[in-house]
């Protein structure tokens, strides 16, 4: 199961002040954390207007491959910005993200296709926000013909569902695992991850129904998730799903984070 | 989702010592605990010698009927303590067990049948312990054709899949939620239970491991659990697992519960 480690995202106001300020005993310290609790890859996104988003970026780009060894997730809308980006990284990156929407394609898939990259697609496209299992398997469906066309492996594609908050539609977890089982059974080969947080949003006690959420999705087929790896319970949750779905020889994973500390001896 | 009781059982020490002993506040305050906390049957396992167990378990029986108006589940392996039990309850209890054994169905499915009583019926028959599926609906199915044959209702039967340890055997969290999606399949209104602690044995923080085994099992159609209803993080996984899964309509037992201090504050 790997962890993006979502932590270094400048939409969240103490993140958006750290890149104004060029504050970077702040960025390393998050890059730290998140690659010693386990991170397979660190996301890095500015989340700055257009005009500074490059600049900020590659900031970012910087500051983190100081201090870790982890690859980076490069995280923008924008295609200038994520090219600025890439143009910085010493391993080869993740790009988050294209989707099914004919611009994004045009603009990114170049990119992607020529580095051999990493990519997340989103199950979206030009039609807007998918509302079930049938609009996202359209745009799943979409963006995966022109990825496979463009020699794309699709080992190297992440897709994600696009979860929506239970608060909206306590239908949406069903859902979303449904088209979790749908992606895994048509392409066997792709990767599936997923923003956990977002089932949750509206909700109280969050991080109870993200990783409860995590240990369902595990057993639908998800095999990635964009999460804080530092969140100690989630990190428990996760190795405990591998245990029980015998992704854990002799129970080697489970009974050696326990030793190392990595699972707390309170119950 | 229905929590049977576990903690009126003899066969641990300190209840055991209450049992000999005839410390009714011990057994009370247990009862009362179970109960408050949402248990749907509490289980009354006297767990003493075959001589002094239908005495111990009528006990029991008037102990926790003094102070709870829960039904009963009276766990026995002797027919005759079953029956003494039976012969105290002010409310239709649950019989725990029955199985495909010879003679545990010839002593104990016309009790059954002749109070249309609950039971919880094991998958196991005279061949002993199960190893995999196979021999698990072999005895399943040896049982349901009992008791569908003697007239007791399949939504009256609460199938035991024989939870086994992963710490035996890393598949063996696989091969359980298998077998349950396949009684599931076979047998639509029947209920599914487990003992959910033998997942666990011999490995550490058990009940993180319980309360994830929990989720992957409700997702697969398991609808009751012999657990501690009063462990807070396995209650809390439980309404969060509904939720996610549809099964809370608005959002209500999750917040309500939130609301009422069930799901702690806490992350």
């Amino acid at each position: 199961m790997l962890i993006v480690g979502e932590k270094i995202n400048g939409t969240r106001k103490r993140v958006g002040e750290a890149v104004t300020n060029r504050d970077e005993d702040f960025i390393k310290k998050l890059a730290v954390e998140q690659a010693n609790a386990g991170a397979g890859f660190i996301d890095v996104n500015a989340g700055t207007s257009p005009d500074r988003e490059p600049e900020d970026l590659v900031w970012l780009v910087r500051m983190v491959q100081q201090v870790v060894v982890v690859p980076l997730c490069l995280d923008s809308s924008s295609p200038k910005a994520l090219s600025a980006g890439f143009s910085e990284v010493k391993q080869m990156p993740m790009v988050n993200s294209i989707s099914a929407e004919p611009q994004r394609l045009e603009d990114l898939l170049p990119l992607v296709s020529v580095n051999a990259c990493k990519v997340i697609a989103l199950a979206i496209d030009e039609n807007g926000m998918p509302k079930g299992l049938d609009d996202r398997m359209t745009a799943v469906r979409k963006v995966l013909k022109a990825t496979q066309e463009s020699g794309v492996l699709d080992d190297n594609v992440y897709v994600d569902p696009l979860l929506l908050s239970i608060a909206t539609d306590t239908n949406s977890g069903e859902m979303i695992l449904d088209t979790i089982r749908t992606i895994r059974s048509e392409y066997p080969h792709v990767h599936i991850i997923s923003g956990l947080s977002n089932i949750s949003f509206g909700l109280p006690k969050r991080s109870l129904i993200n990783r409860t959420f995590l240990t369902l999705a595990m057993a639908a087929g998800m095999d990635c998730a964009i999460a804080d790896p530092t969140d100690q319970e989630l990190r428990e949750t996760l190795l405990a799903t591998d245990l029980l779905l015998a992704r854990d020889r002799f129970c080697r994973g489970y009974t050696g984070a326990y030793r190392s500390g990595l699972i707390s001896a309170a119950s």
